[in-house]
């Protein structure tokens, strides 16, 4: 079981929370606490071997924490998550054989491309996939097809899994933090399109991929993980695009399997990640 | 203040200690924790923003700790080091620039070398350097020569920076896990001389280095920090050599850094290090 | 084109090939060589724009070679392979969506596995799933039943995808240099079985996986690619399998890639591999 | 004897160079080619075992070559360099012990600091440090005071070890591509003053190290060399500064060993690195 507690700091916090824990006999199989000093807040993971009723503990815990906590038990995690594709395959299929072999520690729900191109490899796997056309609507027309579709599905997350269209604030507004993207450069390097062609030019020696939250502003929502491999002169910019897949379907994948182990905390456009 | 505990695992350490801890209103900087479940051992390291009365303190720990527990409470981290070392600079040069600048979180009392090669570098930065030869005589010799001039320094720590004699049981002894050694392979490959001759002949695609600390068994000790560089078909065994020197550089320089702080625990022949 | 060349070294063999080459009007598109001093052995691989007549040109470069040299054309570079697995799927899952993705740089003709479970991903992807137990028989039938299987389909290589039977001398004698393993560890450490229990016994650092082809000696043949990544104290065996089955499946997916380019060269049980 | 070429790409040029080469009799310890398709331009790096007369061999070689080459003959290679800093001691560190024990490929010539801080590290090895105030006086005569010191020396390269001021336009023409400067991020990320607070403030995962060539863009010249480290939520901005003080000191040593043996080509502010 996972508890994930998260207020303003205050002397004796970790007192508190592991004395309500140890009264219930609860086996902490691991506590991770941060403090952010500069904004005077706190943030703890706890993981316990045990699954017990979780509004009792939220109650105790309550009693002893600041009134702004806010409090996360997750007695059995399992995330549902719908996942945004164009017409890469690699973040979507490493996701599929995760979700078939149930080690993504969610569950795909369905699959919606802007191209028809990953409909097979998704029905192979029996998963539901959508084509919804970007072409010849407005922008709100085709947001508006998505979000008919995957409402009733209620997923916790909506995985951006080489989406290559631009989603609104006012879609994203409907996903506060819960929308995923991959982005293939190491941000805030490289913003917005063709980033290894900008990479190219630039003549980098290092490519990268970045998993973040979706905010309004492109590309600069809230880091959850990035990573960069080496590249030289003798790259173009389609072999940058090809050495870059694998590092975006490692980053995404590392990236969802923290979110969906409630390993990360977002505030201030920032994430706190207890890896 | 560092506080670091180490004892058998029982529910309530974590509530009882931060309690103690609390009370004190004692600011908590950072905290980790960690439970080897198979053997029921439970290790803390508390960094605390005051400086209190470390006597007192321990025994309110002790009071709500099991018998075996071990308290070590330290005040103001910095370590006294000697360092051995035979003809190759660049650990201890790195050491030296670190000891000159105040950033190696040790004092370096004195570098003894059983060749004269390294004189000038160490009195470049007015360090006491001992020239004592292994020729001519037995390595017991050897090694009460050494014994001798160390013992007026009462270091806290030993450390091995390309030292190329294997310390006898008996003096490593008089150390124990205070003789901190950088291994140049990624142990437990190559272990004993000659690693990289061994790399190359092997056709490895990695080397390493692995900084440890000395026990009975050549190469055997407990791992503390270690790390790989990528090589190829087209390094010549100097050529493993030369690269190899910056990752035993660094990787030492991160393991001296993690026992100074009071990050390393060791038990069963294994670390707990809380980077 | 792909042309590979290697032979004993002399004064003049870069101008020799080059001169060949460029009195066909062949752009190069890239050239790598590499002598080995020690040994006197000179490699090359070719790569130009054009597809000339194979059987013209090698005549032309063996006019101009030592009498010993090897010289190997691919016009298309397009392998066969027949997979080996057990029951661990992580390997074989990027290889099958490579595979259908055509970005395998080789066609998947059948898979083995020595149990059941990987038959529905196999036939998912419309590939030839073939069980054969290695239960109540001896080695010997064991692999007869497995060689009749595979013989009609001439594989160019074997793929051991986290196939855990260790394959007999003479078995692996059929397919010289054609068998390419995953092993989970960085080799030499922690040869045979269970090299993450070794790992986390030995208390190390790092851990990593090693693709290498498969000689008579276990775990000993020729290394292709390797590559680590760190664990710390809190890894359980458990923790460090999953983690490596991250990095076991990028290595050998690089070291296949590798291959079927004709971008590696065996010789004295080490390679040569122009990235 | 390292010979390096560039000049425009046509059918032949391996051929035509590697014949001059053999015709000598001269043994190609390694030789690397780049061609660069869309610009046209071929680049070449040779090193031969043998040390002969470079004007008869340029000769030779242009006789071959388009009339646009440069050829560019390094008997022994050994460069000149004049090292400028401000505070920050760990790169200017790394060189001087470097140049100390002959492993630079470079004589450290002077060192001239903004502010004296560093002149007892550089006299206890015997350079001269000069320091030259940047306060009460205008950019320009700050510059010139600074070309009157390094003049008399002709050094080959400057190298801005954590030298924290910006470079006139005017001042950097006088040593156009032999101005190499460390900065203290993945370029083209954070560029400009205080990037570890920029970092911090983005929540980025990594944080980095670039060398490049100082051209008259800032931080926009031709990357020679750069590398990524994680970070995560409890680095503060001091701790990204440690952190990143180890990735910078390497960085720069690699790039400064890469231009020091001749290994690095700048075309359309991108470089060429044979590695």
């Amino acid at each position: 079981m996972i508890i994930v507690i998260q207020c303003a700091d205050q002397v004796g916090l970790v007192a508190a929370i592991s004395s309500v824990v140890s009264k219930q006999q609860l086996n902490i199989i691991s506590m991770r606490e941060y403090v952010d000093k500069a904004e005077n807040l706190f943030f703890m993971r706890l993981e316990v071997e045990e699954i017990i009723d979780p509004i009792q503990l939220e109650h105790q815990l309550k009693s002893v924490l600041p009134t702004d906590a806010t409090i996360h038990i997750n007695p059995i995690p399992h995330k549902k998550i719908a996942v945004l594709v164009t017409k890469e395959y690699h973040c979507l299929a490493d996701i599929l054989i995760r979700n078939f072999f149930n080690t993504l520690g969610a569950t795909v729900q369905c699959v919606i491309g802007n191209h028809d191109d990953l409909r097979d490899v998704c029905e192979r796997f029996g998963i539901q996939f959508y084509h919804v056309s970007h072409e010849e609507k407005s922008k709100d027309e085709f947001e508006k097809q998505i979000e008919a579709l995957i409402q009733p599905y209620a997923p916790d997350y909506l995985v951006l899994a080489k989406f290559m269209r631009i989603l609104s604030p006012a879609f994203v507004a409907e996903y506060p933090m819960r929308v995923i993207n991959i982005h293939h450069s190491f941000l805030p390097a490289f913003i917005g399109a063709n980033p290894y062609r900008k990479a190219y030019e630039r003549g980098v020696k290092l490519i990268g991929a970045t998993a973040h939250f979706v905010s309004n502003e492109l590309d600069e929502g809230p880091i959850i993980a990035q990573q960069t491999i080496p590249v030289n002169h003798s790259f173009t910019v389609p072999d940058m695009v090809n050495a870059g897949k694998e590092i975006e379907t490692s980053v995404l994948a590392r990236a969802l399997k923290l979110v969906f182990e409630d390993r990360v905390f977002v505030y201030n456009n920032k994430t706190v990640v207890f890896e």
